[in-house]
């Protein structure tokens, strides 16, 4: 059984976390850790209250993912732990993936640096003091989920794409699935139907 | 402040939780209050650790929207308690959403009728002997989700459609902003810019 952390803050926007969990999960050949930044429990945006497995210091190898949900804390948030923890993730080409609050979190610390990426807001990194950090805009695509090596990054309106891209970069399933599946989840049930018929 | 009840059963479905939960909060006017049918934390689909507030029969007066949320426990789940809790609801003219799983138990306890409804498969309520109390399929609507009265359905690929209709059934939202904020998480940032520019 492989390994994924997933990063949970408080005030973690809970549609971000739904599909990437789940998918993981369903791909049966994950187990979840959910990871605090100091917290024994987080409650999301949506009022849920969430055990979480571990606190960042208590973090081991080995892990095969590494996922940062967004959330509304990720403006004043500062972790070096949680920095180290990308850094070595990302030089040691685990699959990292950061949406929305998360996202600006590598911005502002110089971890987008080197790869493609999206995410919510180009103009506050390229113009807010906060993101001097922020030196490789020409990297920034115009889609709501993007791969590039080992980084998937994605804004805060596209959990769907996000969550497929993760387990694409996973190699758990074949970009034929994952637009399949990807239009089930956002077109719905009624349209794919039409385009694909029943399920199974 | 309003209150609302979601129903969450062991391996919930996340993506279903997620939208709605979020949304009543980010409305300002609702206290959500999770609801098991017995135990005192319940894991989702994705390995999510959850702490519900309250057990089913530790339920008390008023609330203002009882919600149950799908998952894989659903075709066993036989509870009395929560058949009242549901029709209560119903008769009272409280706004009750189901979405996935949670409609099969609606179905299969005869408390769809009179109401025009969706669901995942009308083939199996329609065929299987577990499902004999369900008796109008005349009502069924090929919709993703669907509000009839105070009752909101919707299958299990449609958790942003269930969303925004559970609170434009509580007047929430209006029809326009609830088109809008669908089409930003059903078709991503980026289409949504193009459609109605930068978002506030």
């Amino acid at each position: 059984m492989k390994r994924a952390l997933i990063v949970l803050t408080e005030a973690y926007a809970d549609w971000e976390l739904s599909y990437v969990a789940a998918e993981l999960s369903m791909s049966h050949s994950f187990k979840i850790d959910t990871v605090s930044l100091g917290e024994t429990t987080v409650t999301s945006i949506g009022q849920i209250k969430t055990i979480v497995d571990y606190t960042i210091d208590q973090i081991t190898e080995p892990y095969d993912a590494l996922i940062i949900i967004g959330g509304n804390s990720w403006p004043t948030i500062e972790n070096e732990q949680l920095i180290q923890l990308i850094k070595t993730s990302l030089n040691e080409g685990i699959i990292v993936g950061a949406i929305c609050g998360a996202v600006d979190f590598l911005a502002r610390n110089h971890l987008l640096t080197g790869f493609k990426h999206t995410g919510n807001d180009l103009n506050t990194w390229t113009t807010d003091e906060k993101f001097k950090q922020y030196t490789n805009s020409i990297d920034f695509i115009n889609e709501d989920s993007v791969i590039d090596q080992n980084l998937v990054t994605a804004n805060g309106s596209s959990s769907v794409d996000f969550a497929f891209n993760v387990i694409l970069a996973l190699g758990l399933i074949d970009n034929k699935e994952a637009e399949k599946n990807k239009y089930f989840y956002k077109s719905g049930f009624v349209a794919y139907k039409l385009k694909y018929g029943e399920i199974g």
